[in-house]
C-alpha cells in the first residue's frame, strides 16, 4: 500500500487536504464553464469575450494541476473526475444553448466570485497548517481576482 | 434569436450534430480521466506514465475544442458542461485513490478503446452528410489509435 | 513545350482543374476583400474587426497558394491575375469608402457564404476524380466555415 | 459621417492621397504578378526564381498594407479592390500559361521598373506636402530597387 | 567638465535640442497617460481598449528612449524627470477615477493629436539643422498618426 | 505473445497492412535515393538541387515514420530493414558515382513517379477498409506530387 | 456608476488601497529616475551603469503595472499621472544635467533605499487586511533589495 | 570595509542569515548528490531516473543562487565553498561507485526529506524576522516537496 | 569528367576514402536498425526505449551526412544506397517482428559495439593521412560510445 | 556587357556613387578597426569595452552591406577589397599591439568622429540627386553618432 | 555486478580514468569557486566581474558533465561528491567573506592557471591511450585558456 | 607592461603565433573577397551564388574571431588591420567591377584552395607545440574544404 510520510500532522493534513480537494473541483469546473461559454457566446463582443475566456481556461487548468499535484505531494490522492466535479463544484450550472455576450460576461463574474470567496477562506484556513499550500492559494486568488476585475470592467461604464 | 444558416439539410444536421456532441463529451471526459490518472499513478514506471498521460490530455483538449467549434460552426450549440460529461460519457469511471502503474496503463487502454470504437462509427455515419466533419473524426481517430498502440505496447512483451 | 505527365485522365483533369481554378480566384478575391474592409472599417468594434480580418487574409493567402500549386502539380497553369480575379470571382464587389463595423461583419458573412457554397460543390465534384484535391477542398471549407461562424456570432445575440 | 481632422491642407491632402492610392494599386498588383509567375515558371532556374519571387510578394504585401493604412490615417479611404487593381495598375499584364525562367526574370525586371518610376515621382511629389508619406515612399523605393538589381543581375553577365 | 564636440553649430544645436527636449516630455507623458487610461477604463469595449493602450505605451516608451539618447548624442543632457514632465507636457491632464470606454478613446484621440501637431512642427524646424533628428521625428510622427487613425476609426461610423 | 486487438477485420487488415508495408519500403528507399543524389550531384545547378533534395529527404523520413507507426498501431510489425528495402523497393537503383545535375533531376522525377503511382493505388485500395490509413496515403501523395512538379518544372521550359 | 463588489471590508480596503497607491507612485517615479540617470550618466563605468539602470526600469515598470491593476481589481481607481507622481513620490529629485558614474550609483542606492523602507511598511500594514496584496509587496521588496545590494556592492570594496 | 545598511535588526539578521547559510549548503550539496547519482545509476529505469535527476539539479542550482544572493542582499557574505559544503551539509553521504536504480530513488527520497525538514524549520524561524526570506523558503519547500512526491511515487505501488 | 584536386596523395586518399565509405554504410544502417527497433519494441519500458532510439537515429543521420560530404569533399563519390548498405554493413541483421524491450536494448548494445570497434580502427588508420577526417571519426566515436554506455547501464544493476 | 538602366542622370549617379563608395570603405574599415581593438584591449574595463566593440562591428557590417548593395542597385560596382580599404579609408591607422582600455575608447571616439563627419557631408551631397541613398546615409549617421556618444560618455565625468 | 566491456586495455583505462577523475574534481571545484566569488565580489567592477563569473560557471558545469559521463562510458564510476571535491581539488581555497573586484580577478586567474596546467598534462597523458578522451581535454583546455586570457586582460594595461 | 604567462615555451610560442597570425589575415581577407564577389556577381546563377557567398563570409568571420582570440589567449597581440591584410594575405586580388557567375565560382575555388593549403601546413606545424591551436586549425580546414567541394561541384558535371 502506497503511503507518503507527510510533514504535516493528521489534523493539519485534514484541513489542508480538504482545502486542496475543494479548490481542485472549483478550478476544473471553472475551466469547463469558461470553455462552455467560449463555444456558445454570441453578440457584438463575440471575438473579444471568446478570446478572453480562453485566458480564464489557461489560468484554471494551470492552477488545477498545481493544486492536484500539491495534494499528491502531501500524500492525499486528488479527485478531479467528471462526476466529482459535477457533484461538488461551487459554481452554478451554466444554462444550455447560445449565450449573449452580456450574459456571458455576467456568468463569468458570478462564477469567478463564487470561486474567489471559497479561495479566500482557504487562504485563511491553511496559513497555520501549511504555509506552502497557503502560498499557492494566495497566488490563485490573485489571478482569479484579476480576471474578475476585467469581466466587471466590461460590464461597467 | 440567433440562427445560423447551415449548409446542411435538417436530416444531415441531425446526424452530424449528434456525432459531434458525442465526440465532445468523450473527449472532455478523456482529458479528465487522463489527468486523474496523471495525478494518482504510483509505481516504478510513475515518471514515464505521468508524462505520457499529459500527451493524451493535450490531444483530448485540442480535439474537444475542434469538435465543439465545429458544432457551433454548423449552428448547433455544443454542451461540454460537467454534468453532461458525467452523465453521458462513453468511458467507464476511474476508481478513486492511488493507481498502480500497470493498472494506469490498463485504464487508458480501455478508455481509449471505448472512445475509438465510437469515433470510427462517427466516421462512417457522417461521410455522406458532411465530409468536413468526417475529416475531423478521421484525424481524431488516427491520434487516439496511436496513443492506444503505445499504451498496449507498454503492457505487451 | 512543357508538359506534365498527369496521373489523371483527361476527363478527370478537366473536372479537377476547373475546380482548382475557381477556388484560386475565389480565394485571391477573398484576401483582397478582407484587406479592403480591414483598411476601411470604422466604428466602436474597429479594433476587434480590424484584427479578425487579417486572420481571414492569412487563411485566404495560405489556401490560394496551395490551390494554385496543386494546379501546377497536375500540369495545369493556374491563373491568379488581377483581371481574371476581377472578372470571374464569385464574391460580390465591396462598396468603396468607409465601412461601418456592423456592415463590415455583414460583408464578410456574405463573402464567406458565397465561397463556401462553391467550395462544397468542389468537394463533391472532385471526390472521384482526385481524392488529393478533394482533401484540400475539405480542409479549406473547414477553415472558411469557422470564420463564417465567428462573423455570424458577432452579428447574433 | 466619419471625418478625420487631417493635419494637411486640402491641397496637400489631394497630392498625397493620389500618390498613396497609386502606390497601393501598384503594390497589390505587383504581389499578384509575382505570385502568378511564382506558380507558372518553368526551366532550369525554376527553384531559384520560384523562391526569389516569394520575397517580392512579401515586400509588396508588407508595403501595400503600410500605404493603405497611411491613407486611412490621413482620412482618405484606400481602394485595393480587384477591379480597381485590374483597371488602374501601372504594370503590364502577364501572359497566361507557363513562363520560361528567362522570361520570368524579364517580366519582373519590367514590372519592378514600372513601379519604381512611379514611386520616384511620388517621392518628389509629396516631399513638400507630407514628409511622413515621402519617407514611406523612399523606403519602398529602396526595397523595390534592390529587387530590381537582383533580377537584372540574373539576366546580366 | 564633460563636453561633447557636436557636429552642429550652436544655433543649430539650440533648435534641435529644444525640439528633442519637447518631444521627450510629450512622449514620457503620453506613456503615463496611456497607462492611466489602461488601468481605469471601464465599459463593454474594456478589453479591446485596454490592450490597444499598451501598444501606445510601447510606442511612446520606445521613442522617448530614442529621443533622449539622441539629445545625449548631441551633447545636450535630456530631462525626463517627473516634475519636468508634469510641468511642461503638451498633453491635457487626464481626469482622475474610472473612465468610460468611449471617453477613453476620446482622451487618446486628443492626446495623440496634441503630440502630433507638435511633432510635425519639429519635423519642419529641424530639417535644416539636423536631418538625422528630423528623420527620427518623421518616424515618430508616422507611428503616432497611425495610432491616431485607429482611435478615430473606433469612434467613427 | 504481444497481440493488438485491431479495430479492423482480418480481410481489411490484410489489405491495409500490405499497403502500409509497401509504402514504408518506398519511402525509406526514397530517403536513401535522395541522400545519395544529394551527395553526388555535380554541375552548375549543384547548390539548388543539393538543397532541394534535402527537402525530399525530410518529406520521406517524416512519412516513413507515420506509415510505420500506423502499422504498429494496427497490430502489424513494420519492416524497414536495409535488406527489405533493398529487396522490395519500387524505385530503380541509382547509378554509382557522380551525377550531373540534369541527370539528378531526371532520377528524382522517375523515382517520385514510381512511388506516386503506387501510392495512388493504395489510396484506392484502402478507402473502404480503413479511412484513417487512406487519409495518410492521400496526404503523402499530395506532398510527393508537389515535389514531382518542382523537379519536372526544372527540366521543362 | 461603476462599482466593484470588493471582497474586503471598508476598513481593510482603506489600508490596502493607500498602500497600493503609494507603491504605484514610488514605482513609476523609480522608473523615471532610473531612465533619467540612464540617459545622463558619464564616466569610465558608463556602459555598465547604463545597462544596469535599464534592469531597474524593467523591474519598476513591471511592478507598477501589477500594483495598479491590483488596485483596480479591488475597485479602487489607481492614479499614476505625471502630476501625482511629481507631487507625492517618496524619492528625492535627481539633479539636472550630466551625472558622474559614482554619483549615479549613489543616487540609485538612495532612491532604492527610500522605496524599500516604504515597501516593508506596506508588507507589515497589509498582512491582515489582504494577504494577496501583501504577497505582491513581498515580491516587489525582494526585487528592489536585490538591485539595492548590487548598487551598494559597486560602491564598496 | 564594505558594510551594507541592513533593513533588519541585528537579532533578526542573525536568525535569517543562519537560515540562509544553512539552506545554501543543503542546496549546493543536493545538486552534487543528484549529479553523482545521475552519473552512476544503472538498471532498467536508468534513463528515466537519469533524466529526472537533472531536474533536481536544475532546481537545486536555481535556488542555491537565490539564497546566496539573498544573503549578500542582507549584507552577509554567503559561503558555498566545497569544504564548507562537505563539512556542514545536512544530507548523508552517497556511497561511491555504481548505484542500482531502486537505490538511486531511495537515496533521493532520503536526501530530499532531510533538506525539506530543515527548510520547513527555516520557514517557521524567519516569518517574523524577514517575510521576504520566508517567502523564498516557502517557494523552495514547494519545489523540493514536489520532487519528493515523485521519487516516492516511483518506489510505491 | 568531374575531378577534384585533392590535397591528399593517392595512397592517403585510398586509406581515407575506404574509412569514410565504411563509416557511411555503418551509420546509415545504424539509423535503419534504430528505427526498426523504435517501431517494433514492446514491453514495460516501451516509451523510454522508443524515445531513446530516436536519439540514436538523430546521431546516426547527422554523422552519416558529415561522413558522406567529407568523401565528396576529398573527391570520392560516397555510396549510401540501400543495396550497398544491405550488402556491406558491419551490423548484424535485426530479427523481424515485435521485439521485447530487454531484447531491444541488447540489440542496440551489440549494434553500437560493432560500429564503435570499426570506428576506433578508422581513427587509428587515418591519423597520418588526414587529420581532418580523423577528427570527424573521433567525434563520432565519442557520441556512439555515450549511447553505448546508456544502453548498457539500462541492462545493468 | 552588363549595364543597368539607372533611374538617375549621369551627373546624379556620379555624385551618389562617389558617396556610396566612400561610405563603403569607411564602414568596412570601421569594422576592422573595431575588431582589432576588440582583440587587443587590456585593462580593468576590458570586458565592458570588449563587448561594446562587437556592437560597433555589427553596426558597421550591417550598413556596409546596405551601402554596397545600394551601389549595385544603381548600376555601379562597389569596391570593398582589402587594398582599396587600406588605401582610401578615412580612419587613422590603429597602432599595433596591446591597447589600454582608456586608449581603446579614445581610438573609437576618433574613428567614429572621422566617419560621422564624412557621412554628414554625404547626407548633404546626395539629397538632391537620390533621396533613397540620402535616407540610408541618415540612418547610418544616427547609429554612428549614438555609438560616438557612448564612447565619449565613458571618457567623460 | 555491472561491468562495461571497455574498448581500452587495463593499462590504458587506468591512465585515462585517472585523468578523467582528476578533471572532474577540478571542474566541479572551479564551478563552486566561481560561484563563491560571484556572490561575494564588491567594488566598482562588481557588475562586470559578477556577470563574467557566471560564464565560467557555465563552462565548468558543462565540461564536468562531459567528463563524468565519459568516465561512465568507459566503465569507471566517476566521483563528484562534495567530500571528494573538497579533499582532492587542485585549486587553492578561496578566503571567506567579501572579495574586492581586483582580488576576485586575481583569484580566478590563479584558479584557472592551476586547472589549465593539469589539463595540459592530461592531454599529453591520454593521447596514446584514448584519443576520444584526449579530444575532450583539448576542448576543455581551449575554453579555460580563453577565460584565463580575459581575466588577465582585465588586470593588465 | 602587459605580459601573459604563456603555458608554451618561447620556441613553441613563436611557431604557434606565426601560424595564428597567418590564419587571421587569410580569414579576414577571405571574408572581404567573398563579400566583394557577393556584391558584384552577375549572371543566371546570381541568386544561388550570391546566397552561397554569404555562408563563406559567415564561416570566415567566425573563424577569424576564434583565431585572433586564441592569439590573445597565448599572449600574442593579433593584427587584423586593413593594411596588414592587404599586405600579407595569401589570396590573390579580386579584379574590380562586375564578375560573371562562372568566374565568381572560379575565384572562390582558387581563394579557398590557397587558404586550405596554408591551413594544412599550420595543422602540421603546430601539432607538437600546441594541440589546442592545432585542433582549431583542423576545424577550420574541415569547413573550408567543404565550401571548396561545393564550389568545385558547381563547376563540374
Amino acid at each position: 500500500m502506497y503511503v507518503v510520510k507527510s510533514p504535516l500532522s493528521d489534523a493539519e493534513l485534514k484541513t489542508v487536504s480538504g482545502a486542496l480537494q475543494g479548490a481542485l473541483v472549483d478550478l476544473v469546473d471553472l475551466s469547463l464553464v469558461a470553455k462552455q461559454v467560449h463555444w456558445n457566446v454570441v453578440g457584438p463582443r463575440f471575438r473579444s469575450v471568446h478570446l478572453q475566456l480562453d485566458e480564464v481556461v489557461d489560468t484554471a487548468r494551470l492552477h488545477s494541476d498545481t493544486v492536484a499535484e500539491r495534494a499528491s505531494t502531501l500524500g492525499v490522492p486528488p479527485d478531479g473526475r467528471a462526476a466529482t466535479v459535477a457533484g461538488t463544484s461551487g459554481i452554478d450550472a451554466v444554462p444550455e444553448g447560445w449565450i449573449k455576450d452580456v450574459d456571458a460576461v455576467a456568468i463569468l463574474v458570478d462564477a469567478l466570485a463564487a470561486v474567489i470567496t471559497q479561495m479566500r477562506d482557504r487562504v485563511v484556513a491553511t496559513g497555520e497548517a501549511d504555509p506552502v499550500s497557503q502560498d499557492i492559494f494566495i497566488g490563485i486568488t490573485a489571478d482569479l481576482e484579476k480576471h474578475h476585475w476585467m469581466f466587471q470592467a466590461e460590464n461597467g461604464g
